[in-house]
């Protein structure tokens, strides 16, 4: 995804594609009321796209982020499967 | 996180979790404003969670779907990097 859009991404800025990340996430909604899979996965596959492109222009590693934060077990107790009550 | 949280992502349903997805970007939009690497970092973490999380009550693949309509090249006219005029 840096490869691809980071020269985009850097012209648009981090705002505007926060922006785009927002629509996205928005079109997203809308494919999950629907019942078509091919769609779904489109929009979850611009989410993620979008997600990414905003975490190059602000030079955080997606991946190490989230695994920094689940290291396979749930954040706030540790526990593994998730057992805490439903929020 | 299929692991992780499949059984409490079940529980809240996929309305529930988008809900949550929706909340986690609103409070990275707000963290991007801020100067905070690490709650930036940790907010990155928050949105690419729930999406995985909603991705697994659907049944999608993330990374599958991403790598089906972003191979390495641009979906609009395969360019690689994206020349594409900024949108």
């Amino acid at each position: 995804m840096k490869n691809l859009f980071i020269h985009r991404d850097s012209q648009r800025g981090v705002k505007g594609t926060y922006e785009w990340l927002v629509d996205e996430v928005k079109e997203l909604g809308e494919a999950l009321e629907g019942s078509d899979k091919e769609s779904t996965e489109s929009e979850f596959a611009d989410v993620f796209a979008w997600l990414s492109s905003l975490a190059n222009l602000m030079d955080v590693d997606l991946e190490k982020a989230a695994l920094n934060k689940y290291p396979y077990k749930c954040p706030k107790c540790s526990c593994s499967p998730c057992k805490c009550p439903l929020n």
